[in-house]
């Protein structure tokens, strides 16, 4: 979206117990309060941050998430899931990212299409191909400019999610299951030979260590922002206060 | 399913309106209360009839059907409600077609994939190729061994509908959308210049005009049916009561 609107697209993947959730509340966080954001709204146009997630950013989407993480009696079939995740996705870009996007938000995004490429590709195993068709449909060809991969071994990630009271119906899976998605991440984040980005990922993806303290993860996440910043908004860091005169004055 | 095991599927489609519940429910009747399923659990190892529908088949599905047809602020988008319901038939067709066929039921189902091509394909005019490839991985291949399309001008069915308390949100679009739903449903049915099913349907379509009384359509479809089971089971007018011996002897 960059070379249209001034928003952005930025997406949190990871395992479970990976810390997305923790993580994009951090960035969230330094964005807002630093004077990063009061720049970017000054002089190029940013409307300001917003937060969602996959499944579940839409009212319909709530309906479908609770559908798909709820442990029930009758197991949901791969397809079945696929296609709900496809739906949720569908519904998600044209209500909710595209209209931020346009209206030049910066999007911070828990989970995206790399989510179903490595739960449902590599860890049910089910038809890359297909999935890849299904993505581009529901995102209509919608890319991020930044995927922040939080890297984690599996056991480390279901461990960490022992610890908290209940599991839901994809944590419940084998370890095998999510060591198959694990590798699932890594192959999205493995850019082709000619160094461009594998076409089934979402776009650029940064991997982030995630196996040490939230603050550093957190630094780490925002040097990369950092390093983005400057390949964004060139001007961002020699633009200094006074050339206010050049846009909108009213924030 | 007919080679395989005695089961049978037979489809009920149709616009707003068309008496598709109603007459289901008499085929059901007319069935179970005359001396042919007897024949045909006596003679033929069919194991007895169920009904079922789409969407709303399964646990799962019935969740999907109230997200799909109940009115809500935000419009459902049109690649959404396609992917719900074929999420739904996804898990109907494995968690309960396939198995009910494989045990030996005849089963009526009260919609399945001509009804996707006549809405979401000819009604809000989405990709063909697309809802032709969504079927064959939501039903596997499996096809109806005979499908009863209720023929009715969408005004006289939308008229019908007017007169019961509410409308659902399919049953709100314009007159103009079930023309089109319609037209769907005319060219599935219209079969291929050497004769076979068009390619994009269940299986082998029979119309019945919808627009006169119960009685008279319950018999058209009555008659339909002596004739295919003269058709799938070549002996069984033939085949008198005493030939019990050589099929288990318990009903």
């Amino acid at each position: 979206m960059g070379s249209m609107t001034p928003g952005k697209l930025i997406v949190f993947e990871g395992g479970e117990g990976s810390g997305k959730t923790t993580q994009i509340q951090r960035l969230h966080d330094w964005l807002s309060q630093g004077e990063t954001l009061q720049a970017l709204q000054r002089h190029h146009g940013v409307a300001g941050i917003k937060l969602t997630r996959e499944p579940g950013g839409t009212a319909l989407g709530q309906h479908i998430r609770h559908l798909l993480l709820s442990p029930s009696d009758t197991p949901i079939l791969s397809n079945t899931e696929l296609l709900l995740y496809a739906a949720d996705r569908t519904q998600h870009v044209e209500e909710t990212l595209r209209p931020w996007l346009t209206q030049g938000y910066w999007v911070l995004c828990d989970r995206y299409t790399d989510s179903t490429v490595a739960y449902q590709g590599y860890g049910r195993q089910l038809d890359l191909k297909l999935i890849d068709q299904l993505n581009q449909i529901a995102t209509g060809g919608l890319k991020t400019d930044l995927t922040l991969w939080l890297k984690l071994s599996p056991a480390v990630g279901l461990a960490r999610m022992r610890q908290r009271a209940q599991a839901d119906r994809i944590e419940q899976a084998s370890l095998r299951f999510h060591q198959r998605v694990a590798d699932g991440f890594a192959a999205l984040a493995q850019p082709m030979a000619d160094g461009r980005a594998n076409p089934m990922s979402s776009g650029p993806i940064a991997a982030v260590e995630g196996d040490r303290s939230i603050e550093a993860i957190a630094a780490h996440i925002q040097q990369i922002l950092q390093q983005k910043l400057a390949q964004w908004y060139p001007l961002l860091s020699q633009k200094p206060a006074q050339s206010h005169s050049q846009t909108p004055s009213q924030q």
